[in-house]
């Protein structure tokens, strides 16, 4: 019984879901079809690509992904499938597959070019019906990747945004805010320790104007105070115990600078 | 494995979507449930008949779906159950059923009287938990539709709101508007061929200054700018690239009207 | 086919979710994952416990309910699983699955203390994943709950708030308000019966001018217009026929009373 997840922008209000399950239920009867979400912000690539990233790694095998964030739909841009590790991506070429690929060390990407696959029509602009959908059924049946097309060695990526080094630390950027308001940072626990012992570390957000110490779990500080933990994707994370962080300290995906500093 | 999907207006932060899945998967273990959608508005029959008519259709045969959107639960309403095609409808009698029904030549329509099936004891305002998830789990287990009550020839459908014809070409209507903010028209794609070459339409959209040409895909304009394509469902979409249609154009479903002219 | 379900405050737009249904899929591969809810207001344990509660009884036996709203996660707040008549139970020790266990008299709960069936690496925030979904999939799996751990006698318990008896009749509280508004009062129909005839009862709500008839559905009364009636879960409810209680008569959860009174 193999797994199919989908991620999409489409929500949960009209048939775009509905349908595309439909599609793969009709092809693949015995596949459990799992939700990541529905709810990236229409268009949004790089969260679409991020909480792939994040989602995927906690799959069995042989898991097909299909994650479908595409403005571009209709246009030039390929459909793409990539294998990293033994798992299956699907999707369009536009990098909303290329940071949960880029996690795996034995990855390879193929353009997706076997049209007999496909819904007998397939319209201008839902690709995940009638494209993504079959072949990611294809793909849950067992059927051999590199059937769907040519192998490619360009494809989009979005590269996760690294962290600098600075005199006095290192500095990062808050990547992504989550439905509780935490600030989740491209600030692996792993370069924190690089440059110091976690609890020695102090974390200067942007805005705020007193540093914060490195705590394990929300409930060190009073409710109400902000903290920063290395949190459960393996990043640092700027908090507030039982509120809000993003709304308390006005943090922005992409935007908000984090410094992490000796003391 | 055969396929139960439900269509409801009781969102997904309540107990109500929960106990109807544990009802139907006591009766029916082995079926798969698939929610098209839970956030039709309160009580909006019109679009839960929209919803589920453009998702049904691409669901294998013997799909069983639920459609329950039932501001008269409790009154004299009938429970009725459908065929069309090779699919089975259960719901209330109030047409969020008829749309979908309606698509198929081939149909048949039922009262739902085996009260045995039901829960022991049946509430007042709930028939989704207590009538019809114990039906539904009745036909996934391959019941017979036949024995759930006597025939109907009477029983209520909302119309599908046809387009009409005008000297200048053809006039319709907005009819919902998706997560996107697209504005699906009532306007079929073979009703635009009967009038024209595609190409040379031009579509006025009630309220905008200026006349629409009809693209294939969203790119095909400028960022922000306005357009009109034949969507994914075959009906024709106003659209903005990579903005909110209905906010931008105030479009407003079963208000918004919408003109296509020849050139 | 054992079934698990959750519910929990993590919302579906992040990763959270997903990567739980991977992992229990990944231990489990047969089970089926049913979302109660993921929209409880995140810390809301109370809410979470009321939604558990009127959930969990129509799933069929050796169900395993997760519920996870968990503010205290990493702390020394433990992890327990119960057992409710045939059903499991799994989820922090802070009362949120008390409400649901305390409708069976032949229960049992136990700390969840095998740390072998958990992930490799348990995170402090994000126990959930690391602890009781691998929980989970061992119970799912027909895993002695016994193995789990110590068996409690003390363990954190919600009180159902009761009715209070006043010489006018009974006063009870709005516990719950619904996604259409309604009202779900603490008021079980029992109640109302060793008091007098349901028809000859008057319902009082705070804020309320007029006192309310009971009914039996919300049709009796013109659109727009407030009525009591005993919902489908047993309880006295407050609602407007076609419209928003919550927001016509003020209601708020845990704050506003509601007077049962004789004629």
């Amino acid at each position: 019984m193999s797994i199919v997840t989908l991620l999409t922008d489409f929500g949960y209000r009209d048939w775009y879901v509905g349908s595309m399950k439909g599609v793969i239920l009709g092809l693949a009867p015995h596949c459990t079809i799992v939700d990541i979400t529905h709810e990236i912000p229409p268009g949004d690539v790089l969260r679409g690509a991020l909480v792939l990233r994040e989602a995927c790694r906690f799959f069995p095998p042989l898991s097909v992904h299909v994650a479908i964030v595409d403005p571009g739909v209709g246009t030039s841009r390929k459909a793409i499938v990539a294998r990293g590790g033994n798992m299956f991506f699907v999707g369009p070429d536009n990098g909303i597959l290329s940071m949960a690929v880029e996690l795996f060390e034995d990855k390879e990407v193929r353009a997706i070019e076997r049209e007999e696959l496909f819904l007998e029509r397939v319209s201008d602009t839902f690709h995940g019906r009638d494209v993504f959908a079959p072949v990611a059924a294809f793909l849950a049946k067992g059927g051999e990747m590199m059937s769907l097309g040519r192998k490619l060695s360009e494809w989009v990526r979005i590269p996760f945004p690294e962290v600098t080094y600075t005199e006095a630390g290192l500095e990062g950027q808050v990547l992504h805010v989550d439905r509780f308001g935490n600030g989740v940072t491209n600030i692996p626990e792993k370069e924190l320790r690089k440059i110091g012992e976690i609890s020695s570390l102090r974390v200067s957000v942007e805005g705020l104007p007193h540093e914060l110490r490195i705590r394990r779990t929300y409930a060190e500080v009073p409710l109400g105070s902000p903290l920063a933990l290395v949190g459960s994707s393996g990043f640092l994370e700027i908090a507030v115990n039982g509120g809000d962080a993003s709304k308390l300290l006005h943090l922005e995906p992409g935007k908000t600078r984090i410094r992490v500093l000796l003391e």
